[in-house]
């Protein structure tokens, strides 16, 4: 499967990762959210790694293109703005921000002709304090602070969920099928007309007072279904086949 | 550790999950987003299950409080507004929407006081038609349409964050921890004019006419540092110690 071309796109900078499998997870992660620069800093168990191509799940253009790096600096030197991912605020200063602001100026940065990357640390322990002072910002993931327990790929995959987010094709804010086409209002009267016929033969309506009452909360009702004209047959189909079964009964 | 109290948070409803870590892994990534009430219909590995508390990497409050339901209906049954999580678009007429349009509508939802919850399917297959059909609406996450591979805990992931960005206290854009107070202007204006006599001692600034034009760059690079009171002292030694080797040397 090929990925959209990210012109642009962010690189991702995984500092002594420590599990092949971690690596290839991160992969994944990536290219979910259309992310291929992947470089690595003197992973543990050394490269390349099967676990981490198993683990990377088809993610084969991420893994194949995956760059190694004895240092942090030589990983991040052609990189303009880097951003170093970290749970905790240390004695640095050095400005903090959540993935959301970190995402704006990148796609910012971006835009301008910047080249953006974004820092991970080791699985268990993070960047270290160094690894952190060679960033521009330090990012923060604002989570349940009794309980911050994101693994190295979900990491990555929130900090390329906000980058998608800001870059891609934006997703309409609701859509329905066109199975059918939406009924016309013509059709609607039509149902009322049809149901509240029955509905007065039965006897539905009382007493007679709140008739126009309950007519209005059907009609309510029912045009709050955003009914097909597919819908509208099949509950005339409903109404008559409940009838029948009335007249029989 | 305790999770904040979250009012009104989301239900996450998995139907007939496979593998007990995943379900552990679904309880880790609710945990970082501060919701705890997690349904299980059928899962294939009954219940209780070690593999999932293992995964749950601590998120016991989760483990504990999980819900057993033979039916998807009856996991939903309280519930005033459902969402299904589906990757592919059916042959149905149901209003589908992203993950960001999705935590909106809870959100005002839930202000309200509704209940809502969002279903999950099995790891490999998702939801049946019949499920999504019970739904309010569908959940497709907009990731890259040549790769789009999350796992379970990743898509709970990824719904528990929008939810949790609406809804927990926000974080500033940004900050910068106080370690020392901000250089007044004063401090700065100070830190040039010995940074600039003794450039002018070294004979720096030539050809003499581009003398203001540096100079200028010059304090527009300090300045966009936003020192702080130790940094200009720090900086005042570093010009002084340079200035020592050059009167060595």
């Amino acid at each position: 499967m090929s990925a959209e071309p990210m012109v642009g796109g962010l690189a991702v900078i995984l500092c002594e990762p420590q599990l092949g499998e971690n690596i290839g997870a991160v992969a994944r992660a990536m290219l979910n959210c259309g992310l291929t620069d992947l470089r690595l800093v003197n992973p543990r168990d050394g490269w390349p790694s099967e676990p981490a191509r198993a683990a990377a799940a088809g993610a084969d253009i991420v893994i194949d293109g995956v760059r190694l790096f004895d240092t942090t600096e030589a990983a991040i030197a052609d990189l303009q703005h880097v951003y170093a991912t970290t749970a905790r605020l240390r004695d640095m200063v050095k400005p903090v921000m959540s993935p959301d602001a970190a995402a704006d100026r990148m796609v910012a940065e971006t835009a301008q002709g910047g080249r953006c990357g974004v820092l991970f640390g080791r699985e268990r322990s993070g960047l270290t304090n160094d690894q952190v002072a060679l960033a521009d910002a330090a990012v923060t993931f604002p989570l349940n602070p009794g309980f911050t327990s994101l693994n190295l790929a979900q990491a990555v995959l929130l900090i390329g969920w906000e980058w998608r987010k800001r870059t891609a094709e934006p997703m309409p804010a609701e859509t329905v099928p066109a199975i059918s086409p939406p009924a016309t209002h013509g059709d609607l009267v039509h149902l009322f007309a049809h149901l509240e016929a029955e509905l007065d033969t039965g006897g539905f309506f009382h007493p007679p007072e709140k008739r126009g009452h309950t007519i209005r909360n059907l009609r309510n009702l029912l045009t709050r279904a955003n009914m097909t004209e597919q819908d509208v047959k099949t509950l005339h189909g409903v109404i008559t086949a409940l009838v029948q079964l009335r007249r029989r009964g």
